[in-house]
């Protein structure tokens, strides 16, 4: 497991159940002999900050959510979520994730499709497993939001600063899924829509941020840290927020949306150009600022919660969320 | 829809089924963008027997399962049919199937791996949507069995005969879907014991019986009817039951295992004349009479019911399944 969770305050109090989790997740995909054991090693080694996970361990803890159902659907998601990982990795060709070579530099397309589908599997009989009709129709629903927003992003012109799409994009990418775990320990606990809508409006909106700041560290970050070069979005014609609101306050900006039918080396200079003038802008502290208003919003639907250890943590998620650097 | 289903007697009592099963497969999948619509048009088009939906369908209406659920059920099952198909024709390069182009003739791979992976994430929604955790436990447990047994079958020896790998990947690529889609039907119905057996026995030895004669129909099909090259699966180093049973009773052959150090020109010539001799031998016709053994043993499952027209039907089609020639 990714040694941050313990230099990260609010996972403390789920340490435990996140050890749990982790077992969970390797013990839950059996691989039949050793090429496809080394390749799970490799996509459950790189597991980053599990960050959905303790979200789920700790929304759950604080409305006393059932505790085995609870490991299994924080388990569910981050299997789901790493699936989704796998086939990413494939389609974009990637070569490494937060810094670790990805399956596919290993092992044929074939053997990825089919690794990805079995991570997919294993998310699916754990969904079974919560024992809850309503979680796992949720959960379906949240794969076909994210496999939609993905092939819609295939398809969708190149280039394109908009809002709306944006929007849509970053919840089908991330928001949905965050917005199911918490909105699913509300599920498996008792039927209350004044809790579930609570725990909807949290997943969702510190989902919301989570995706921008990702998006705003694509510009800021360095190539060793993200593991892809910077403004990898923005060079695969993806308008993410900062190029948005850079756009949208340079009018006099050539039209980006010509820059498709630039050849390559032209292009890519045009690019080099805005991405420095956007990193040297206002824009990341703008995109910085919506994002700070989302989590705004994630910590006033935990209003209807009494204080508790488990509550300050959520908090403090929320704000780290805004905060990190990596 | 496939219209051999009319010219299918036993099919007769499920036709509205299968128009129900036909609309809800297509109305399952949105598509966001025409592109996506096409590919799924192209996708369900070419969408054979329906085979797995009719057992379904005459299985639960011979117990009398709840309609509704049974129609939900047939359609969750062929929709995850589908899916492992949209991905096996990625994996294989396959550029035919059942005569049709195939997705990746049209599509990037990325496209074809997020297509498949929206249908799979349909299927999972529909097996939601059945309202019964114990159908949807083995529902994934089945999808976790043919992506193993896919895996399995990528990653181990080629050009080597063995009878137990040979059953154990048949049950994974074809009979396990099958017995899910029977047992589902009685787990939906009533939680009687000896129902579910007699329904796991049916659906277990029909699927072996079927995949049987596909493998049979590899050696004596056409190109044109199968849609791929004779003996494909010979070609790729897989042996199946009627190379097994030739080699088993033609041990004075050449070490067909060497077949993978030869260089190319040269294993296409051994591999020719091995089919030839496959095609001239008695072999096809002892597979032949595996598969009739499977048969009848599913059709002594059905013993425990009484007669009814869903039963004849039943029994139809265990027959039509070593009848057919294409």
């Amino acid at each position: 497991m990714d040694n941050l969770n313990q230099l990260l305050s609010f996972s403390s109090l789920v340490q435990e159940d996140l050890s749990n989790v982790e077992n969970r997740l390797r013990n839950s995909v059996k691989a039949d002999f050793p090429a496809l054991e080394s390749a799970l090693e490799l996509i459950f080694k790189s597991g980053g900050k599990r960050i959905r996970p303790t979200m789920i361990l700790l929304a759950g803890r604080m409305i006393n959510a059932p505790h085995e159902k609870l490991v299994t659907l924080a388990t569910a998601i981050e299997m789901l979520h790493t699936a989704t990982l796998v086939h990413d990795d494939l389609i974009d060709n990637a070569i490494l994730r937060r810094g670790s070579p990805t399956l596919n530099t290993h092992w044929s397309p074939g053997a990825t499709v089919l690794t990805g589908d079995l991570v997919f599997a294993c998310s699916a009989r754990l969904a079974a497993e919560i024992d809850c009709i309503p979680a796992m129709k949720l959960f379906s629903q949240t794969l076909i939001d994210i496999v939609n927003g993905e092939l819609n992003q295939m398809f969708e012109s190149r280039y394109r600063p908009n809002r709306e799409a944006y929007f849509r994009r970053i919840f089908a990418k991330t928001a949905s899924m965050f917005q199911t775990g918490t909105v699913s320990a509300s599920l498996i606990t008792a039927d209350d829509p004044q809790v579930k809508k609570a725990m909807s409006d949290y997943g969702y909106n510190v989902g919301i941020a989570f995706q921008i700041i990702d998006d705003i560290l694509d510009f800021t970050g360095e190539q060793t840290t993200v593991g892809k070069p910077v403004a990898s979005d923005l060079r695969q014609g993806l308008v993410t927020l900062p190029a948005l609101i850079y756009l949208e306050e340079h009018p006099d900006q050539p039209d980006f949306t010509d820059l498709q039918h630039c050849e390559n080396g032209q292009a890519n200079e045009i690019i080099n150009h805005l991405v420095e003038d956007i990193r040297a802008s206002n824009a990341i502290q703008k995109a910085h600022a919506q994002a700070c208003e989302y989590v705004e919003n994630g910590l006033k639907s935990l209003d209807i919660f009494p204080d508790s250890p488990e509550k300050r943590a959520m908090q403090e998620l929320a704000s780290y969320i805004v905060e990190r650097n990596f």
